[in-house]
């Protein structure tokens, strides 16, 4: 580690395929993942939904937290959080994906958070529409962009930023963004943005911004580091690319069985055994159907609803369990006709991997 | 991963020294660290408490749920949720380490959860003590272990179990063991132990059983595997070693400045600084001394208290950074004047491994 990582310019470490580094394992540890045998439940218990945060959780005294809209607005205005949390309530249990879900899985990989499946989760957001209190600024006609900036602060690429992304007049008026201070009946927790944030939902996670201080109307675009230097998907170093925006289909199953404490490989007796889990896609497009591969065959499962038009929807399907070795995998397919690949599509950055799940499980005979 | 881990007799994978495998960072992902910059808080944020799961978290129903006290015993009873928490309350906040904390660290290593630092934290913990519990439930006069079981099973070293561990009558009083149903003024978390546990105070984590089912009282040595089988200190394949019990002295650093995002290097500027942190030791025996390395001297910071016996110390400091690239370091001593080695002592399993915490800080010319 000689390189200097705040030099301007200065390269991310370098990866070794088919192994991790130390660096690697250290961002694992900060960085947590949901536990997928909770994927039975609709709402993913506090506390272990994924966090992914770039820099340290700012730890920001609620009492003095002021929210300004700033920039080309005819009426800027800022709020205290009670004043925020006076607008008009509602609750919505939304799911969140890392935009970086399932980097592991992508060939070569590049150097981030190593996640394999688990950078999802749904929780239930409690905050206020964010489309009345734009309008009440009233943004200038020729406005290009909102910026939406954390207190969340550091170094990426050798270069210093707040946390910041940007939406479009546009995009405002497709979303249903939400400001955020609270989550699962409680309110929201430092390490989720605590005492507010945005939620964008339909987008991959990096869209909503935690520990937001300001929104800023912009007359040009938004230049902001982690809008146009990242989360893009890339083909390779001369690819401009694409900005990474919704969420792309894809499910996950709750590991059947028992496991094994080290490689989480599963346990289980032949016999019947219903396998479930979750499945989801980007912009409030529903699933339509969800396959699990049972053996050789790719088989349909029974759908048994979303609990909102942003929030996963849960599957499944009976199996019988014969003795032997099995890689499960589940499939998802949305209302627009897209189905996750069986291999992890390629990104520079290791974006939007949402190839399908595997689930190895070793099925011994009945007891009897 | 030809290998069946279900196998009677199978063994952990083996690991590659400098590098980590896929497995590995899989672990990594589901078992979360704290959140370094949070300490310079007391009470570690709920939700970022370290978790440290062998099996799948079960999910259990509180309205069902009994404790048994059963075995050698003249009077067992059982117990439900809401009998429990009509016992009189405490609340104590406890700092809580994992065993192997540390264990990326220690060299050659063993494949298991890859730790570097992050695998501590303190919460307040409500319950009732355990020890008028176990008096009333009569332990005949041959018992020679409480054994603790919890209703996580799977399987380690193709051993099929629930997770269990006991105390010896003359450790349980000694130790200030806690029922606890709640934390930080919150029904316990489903991750955490829900809906009951017990924290063994001054000990590592492996003795704080999760969802807890059953006491049974022992005329004979309890020889469950996680008891017997691992979280014993070994030198060697042929050492029967002793096992793990109370937590060794050690301190933290909350990492000064900011980061890179990726190296979780730090970047600040030129002039003072206050640095911060934790330090505690096992059995609540008290920190005396943090010395901070500067530059190349060891200098002690002054010690800001604990909130009580089994709770981290907070210590403080003040450094007049210059210029340059540091590796800082805190080291604790304590009341048995045990003092944190420099160099990670070596344990088969890579356990309690309490070497110094360094940092790498890039100072840079104050902006004029």
């Amino acid at each position: 580690m000689t390189q200097n990582p705040f030099a301007p310019g200065a390269k991310r470490p370098s990866v070794t395929e088919g192994v991790f580094s130390r660096e690697e394992v250290a961002l694992a540890n900060r960085n947590s993942g949901a536990l997928l045998e909770t994927l039975g439940l609709e709402i993913t218990p506090t506390g272990t939904h994924y966090l992914l945060n770039h820099f340290d959780v700012p730890v920001l005294d609620e009492a003095a937290h002021v929210l300004s809209f700033e920039g080309a607005f005819d009426a800027p205005f800022r709020l205290t959080m009670d004043e925020i949390r006076a607008l008009p309530e509602m609750t919505r249990p939304v799911t969140l994906e890392c935009a970086g879900n399932g980097r592991a899985g992508v060939s070569p990989r590049c150097f981030s958070m190593p996640w394999m499946y688990e950078a999802v989760g749904t929780s239930k957001w409690a905050g206020t529409p964010l489309a009345p209190l734009l309008e009440r600024a009233q943004p200038r006609s020729g406005v290009q962009d909102f910026a939406f900036l954390g207190a969340d602060f550091g170094f990426d690429k050798g270069q210093p930023h707040y946390f910041g992304r940007s939406l479009t007049p546009d995009q405002i008026a497709d979303l249903d963004v939400m400001l955020v201070w609270g989550m699962n009946g409680q309110p929201l927790l430092p390490q989720h943005g605590a005492p507010l944030r945005i939620i964008v939902p339909g987008w991959y996670g990096m869209a909503s911004v935690k520990w937001l201080t300001t929104i800023t109307a912009l007359t040009e675009r938004y230049q902001g580091f982690q809008q146009v230097q990242t989360y893009r998907l890339r083909k390779n170093e001369d690819d401009p690319g694409t900005p990474v925006t919704t969420i792309r289909v894809k499910s996950l199953m709750k590991p059947p069985g028992v496991p094994d404490w080290v490689t989480r490989q599963r346990w289980l007796q032949a016999g019947r055994v219903t396998l479930e889990g979750r499945a989801w896609s980007g912009g409030g497009v529903p699933i339509t159907k969800v396959e699990v591969r049972l053996g050789d065959t790719w088989q349909d499962a029974e759908l048994t609803g979303r609990p909102d038009t942003y929030a996963w929807t849960g599957w499944r399907i009976d199996w019988d369990a014969t003795p032997g070795v099995f890689d499960l995998a589940c499939r998802a397919t949305d209302a627009n006709g897209n189905t996750q690949p069986l291999e992890a599509p390629f990104d520079m950055a290791g974006f939007a991997n949402n190839s399908v799940h595997r689930v190895r499980v070793h099925v011994a005979e009945a007891a009897t």
